[in-house]
């Protein structure tokens, strides 16, 4: 059925589950992909981790993250480069669609922003042959401007699809619909990236009216104001069709519920509010 | 003095003050501009507030706020245009520069984005001839796409500047830079509002890292990671010479002390972060 077109980012269920627990309660769910964080998957041992996958033939949507390229000065940025390629073996071993890139903020003390998103395309430039040696896609996700400061510098789609046109092949964006609900621009780049083939990831969750915190108040598919199911018909119609990827942050709802609520309100509202029955999609 | 250039929005103290009060305080250090709300010149009485300000020869740099156009149904569009032709009545009372436009976000139960931008449009087209007859001029803020939901769907410069060109003669822009520094297209996007003379208003304040609440916690300037400075020097070379507002919404700390000190503060840090001295401005 159509749930296999649901994928869990593991920081929804950070603290309900280790690696190991999460697939388990995904596959008695019926979700048969995930997408783990680099410190979930070191906890758990990178061998390890790819056996967990190998073993319950997870698909792994994603390894979150690399990028956080700014850094006060050139040996800062050489470490986030070779801290990058580390990230790109570990989305290899555990046979990662993409190695999904938050690109990072201001360094420290800085309020030049053009200069960090020199820093990040100078960054991306740098880890991009070797990704290409690993045949590991880098998908960009542009964070919402809320978190230009202190998370990432790349703030929209296009923005996003500027720098890999710049780049060339390998790299792509991961669109997260929190991120990126609100862009005037929104349908028509979701369409420039489909046509140029740079849809590599598509994550879900909701924008809460009133959102209370900026980073740790996500609201779970139909609690808030994002037409996810409109977006949707979009990336479709852009030419992808590949999973959706749920991923919340919520420190005072879903994080403290059990790990099985969770993940059954995830199936249930994916099913509900972002999953297109086959019909609607080739409708649009 | 330079301090000239200086106005306070009164929201900055909002709980301290009185329309009265606050005129009288910013005159005991020297700032002779203001900028209300509409709830604060009610609260005085339209015609006494236009009395404080013609009686001590205050400069209005802005009248807050219309806007909020969208709504459910034809009859709440209908109510949002009438209520902003009181607010160009108001405005023109009070002799203010401009009238601040924040247009509004999601009406109640939509998550449609688009149909509310087009009523933001649609709300503009009605009342911009009252406006033109009152040479009132409209500026529209584009706030910070955290609002896009429930306080304005317009969100950058560059869809203000959109919109701006679609309606013609009267409308601009009202640039906050609390709203707009995170934009990768700010300094073009500056260039061309000023090339289109559609620059009516400068508001400043600054972004804390961390910000503690999306609504109430703006810094003063020089607290946060804003580059005023540069942004200045923008807005000059794009041809706006006017005043800096400073509009700071602070629950937790500005709004806590006494008005005093926060004119004060407002004083020193316009003077320190962003004010330039001729030579500067010039040189750049």
């Amino acid at each position: 059925m159509s749930i296999g077109d649901l994928s869990i980012n593991l920081a929804t269920v950070r603290p309900q589950y280790t690696m190991a627990q999460a697939v388990d309660a995904c596959l008695a769910q019926g979700i048969t992909a995930i997408a783990p964080w680099r410190d979930q998957v070191q906890t758990t041992g990178l061998k390890e981790a790819a056996s967990i996958v190998r073993t319950n033939n997870m698909r792994v949507t994603g390894l979150c993250r690399g990028g956080m390229f700014p850094a006060t000065d050139k040996a800062g940025l050489a470490a986030a480069i070779d801290d990058n390629k580390r990230a790109i073996d570990e989305a290899a071993a555990i046979q990662a669609d993409c190695l999904v890139l938050v690109v990072g903020g201001l360094p420290k003390g800085s309020k030049n922003l053009p200069a960090a998103r020199e820093m990040v395309a100078d960054g991306l430039a740098a880890i991009l042959p070797y990704a290409r040696e690993n045949r590991m896609p880098l998908a960009i996700e542009p964070l919402h401007p809320m978190y230009a400061a202190d998370r990432a510098c790349i703030n929209t789609l296009e923005q996003a699809l500027d720098v890999c046109d710049l780049l060339g092949d390998g790299v792509g964006v991961a669109i997260d619909m929190y991120h990126v609900w609100w862009d005037p621009k929104l349908y028509a780049q979701i369409a420039r990236a489909g046509a140029s083939g740079r849809i590599f990831a598509h994550h879900i969750c909701d924008w809460l009216v009133p959102t209370r915190d900026l980073l740790l108040d996500r609201g779970m598919m139909g609690d808030g104001i994002i037409d996810l199911r409109a977006i949707r018909v979009a990336m479709e119609k852009a030419g992808y069709r590949g999973p959706q990827e749920v991923e919340i942050f919520s420190s005072e709802n879903w994080w403290k519920r059990p790990g099985e609520e969770v993940l059954a309100t995830c199936a249930e509202r994916f099913l509900a509010t972002c999953h297109l029955q086959e019909k609607s999609a080739k409708g649009e």
